[in-house]
């Protein structure tokens, strides 16, 4: 069986066309542009990386030349559409409707259609990749796999916050969480990695990349998660703020005069580790600046020290929501290839019994236990694995 | 010597004279309504409560006034002013300029000016007490001791926001940490009460009132504390939210069409504990609706489970700003009498070696140790003594 994986965002489109028989990927790529001028596409496949420049008015058009791209006769994957069995699609938001991954019908996209409210950018751009699949290859099933389900085991007093309740029966404001495929999928695979059943583990999460979250799982059901009504709440990311003393946003708005949609751009795009350093969201970029000693060193030292230490703190936050942990998992862009970070961050978390291997912890992008043999807590590196998540669930879903 | 300590709100104004040789209140009370109609004051002394109806248009009218009590033939406790050596005057915000208790000077006053900004409500308040203890007692010495001074400590990745850097620069915006004279009383207490030298432990103080902070104290040191760039940082409190998806603010902005100042009301006034119980911000309010069963008793059992759970993740979040924790003390309204909130929030420490000693927890407002005998780490109730702080400030400084 072989299943496409599809994530639309609203100019871009990432695919993954994976053989479910030995879970290999045959071909995978980015679409981008979609919709403006200078549209492309990057794809990948048998080993070798085609860029081909090619304008696609919209989604449709986009999903029917990488389709063309899979069977080609030169360099093609498959011999005909009909080996692809159904569509898995990333779906941001399932707001309290969707504890799990769903094939979707009128009924489904007419539910996702009313969450649009709480994911005003990233539901309308899944929506026009899963109506685009129903156009270009008709009768095929669609599976939808959201960001939100996994948290849906996250129990009231956890998820609901300390403003006033009307809000949350009027608007749903509430914790929803995101990433739930990347938590879930790193959960699981830590466990087999540890050799024991996840229904027996109390594991911690960390999913560092330019978006990031924490999630603290108790035999294999979240319990809690950093992100919260949407994805700019808990730690400092790239260019997030994470969690805030809320005066600081109405201060902000007095003082310079912004728009609730400009504080929340300040916030969104130019706080996090950028703002802290005044250098660049990305991390790699920060240690050059610390490395080379350059004028900007010192704050980009206090970014990165800020950094650690608030995850560290989540990491605590997180045992006491499990009531003690056995694992800590490691994934993402950072969490996968920032030995630096991890061992910032295992640093902090000394007096719980963690200790580092910082031989094995110079791994990068690899599956490793990065804890020393005496650490009472297990720490692995897993990189995690989105697309083959959802593509195990739509195949589940079509069996 | 004898020491006045003034705590000075817009309308109303807390004194304490205490007499220094055995740090006995010699006669404390609470004028209220001031510059409004119907002011009055609840005065008590040698173990008597008095209530006078008395309209004090401004604070100098209301100190002459209790000044009066003070040498009253009839209820006095002393026989002339000359034997009040200084007055001590909490003051909110020190900003970056203050990090201990200062003699008041024209300078002085300049940079309590300063701070305005950051406390627009208190500040000002505590000037116009100062200035009139300047006008009614000519020639006495006034001590100003900050809410802020005792955070001045906290290092700069840890009260530096991740949002960006110039905000720092241009308005201050950082977390500046309230209620230290509180947490400096309670840390150095409950060392003497352990039996160690404060500089040799690793405390985390839970002011719990209707304000609430927690902080993590290393050596008598602040290290970190939950309140923030203002006071609605942190946990849950009694009316206040504590730290939010900053998302939230601005929708809930869009939605319901509220300004900053009318989102900052919610936010303060009408959220923590009584936003999600729709009860009361009081939590003996609280488990009344729980104990009867009432029809929001499930709403209550819901916000107290989230503000216990919050408070013992700040006591995890706390452990890692110490790495490690030696003693938790307990102190402010909740703090001191409520066993059912110690409890609980104990309860979600097992996993750190906490162990309650369910007897002991019993008590209320008294200094007690609440921890079992094999619990690795101590807790202790300890009844905050802020207006002593004050004055043991003030005597220090004009000795």
């Amino acid at each position: 069986m072989k299943i496409l994986v599809l994530n639309s965002g609203s100019s871009s489109l990432k695919y993954q066309l994976i053989d479910m028989e030995n879970e290999k990927v045959l071909a995978k790529g980015n679409y981008e542009k979609i919709g403006m001028e200078g549209s492309f596409v990057t794809h990948k496949a048998n080993g070798e990386k085609y860029t081909y420049e090619r304008t696609a008015k919209n989604h449709e058009e986009a999903i029917t030349f990488v389709l063309e791209q899979f069977t080609d006769a030169d360099h093609g994957v498959i011999s005909s559409l009909d080996e692809i069995t159904a569509v898995g699609h990333r779906v941001v938001h399932g707001g309290e409707k969707f504890n799990k991954s769903v094939v979707i019908t009128d009924e489904v996209i007419d539910t996702i259609r009313d969450c649009i409210e709480l994911a005003p950018l990233h539901n309308p751009a899944a929506l026009t990749g899963i109506e685009a699949c129903q156009k270009v290859m008709p009768g095929k099933k669609n599976v939808a796999v959201f960001d939100t389900a996994f948290h849906q085991t996250i129990p009231q007093e956890r998820y609901i916050y300390p403003i006033p309740y009307k809000y949350y029966e009027k608007y749903g404001v509430r914790r929803y969480g995101f990433h739930g495929t990347s938590h879930r999928y790193v959960s699981n695979r830590v466990a087999e990695l540890v050799g024991k059943p996840v229904e027996s583990l109390k594991t911690i999460v960390c999913h560092l990349g330019q978006g990031a979250s924490l999630c603290a799982v108790n035999g294999g059901k979240s319990v809690d998660t950093s992100m919260g009504f949407t994805p700019l709440a808990g730690i400092a990311m790239g260019t997030r703020s994470g969690d805030l003393d809320p005066s600081i946003v109405t201060f902000l708005m007095k003082k310079e005069g912004l728009t609730p949609d400009e504080v929340e751009k300040v916030l969104n795009k130019e706080s996090g580790l950028l703002g802290m350093s005044e250098v660049s969201a990305d991390n790699r970029d920060i240690w050059e600046s610390i490395r080379n000693n350059d004028e900007n060193a010192v704050k980009c030292k206090i970014a990165i020290e800020s950094y650690t230490y608030i995850i560290a703190q989540y990491i605590a936050k997180y045992a006491v929501a499990l009531g003690g942990v056995d694992v800590i998992a490691f994934a993402g862009g950072v969490g996968e290839r920032g030995p630096e970070e991890r061992e910032m961050i295992l640093n902090h978390l000394k007096w719980m019994g963690v200790e580092i291997d910082t031989e094995a912890n110079k791994v990068k992008a690899e599956e490793q236990e990065i804890s020393s043999k005496d650490s009472k807590v297990k720490v692995w590196v897993v990189p995690t694995e989105e697309e083959l998540m959802i593509a195990r669930d739509t195949a589940e879903l079509v069996k």
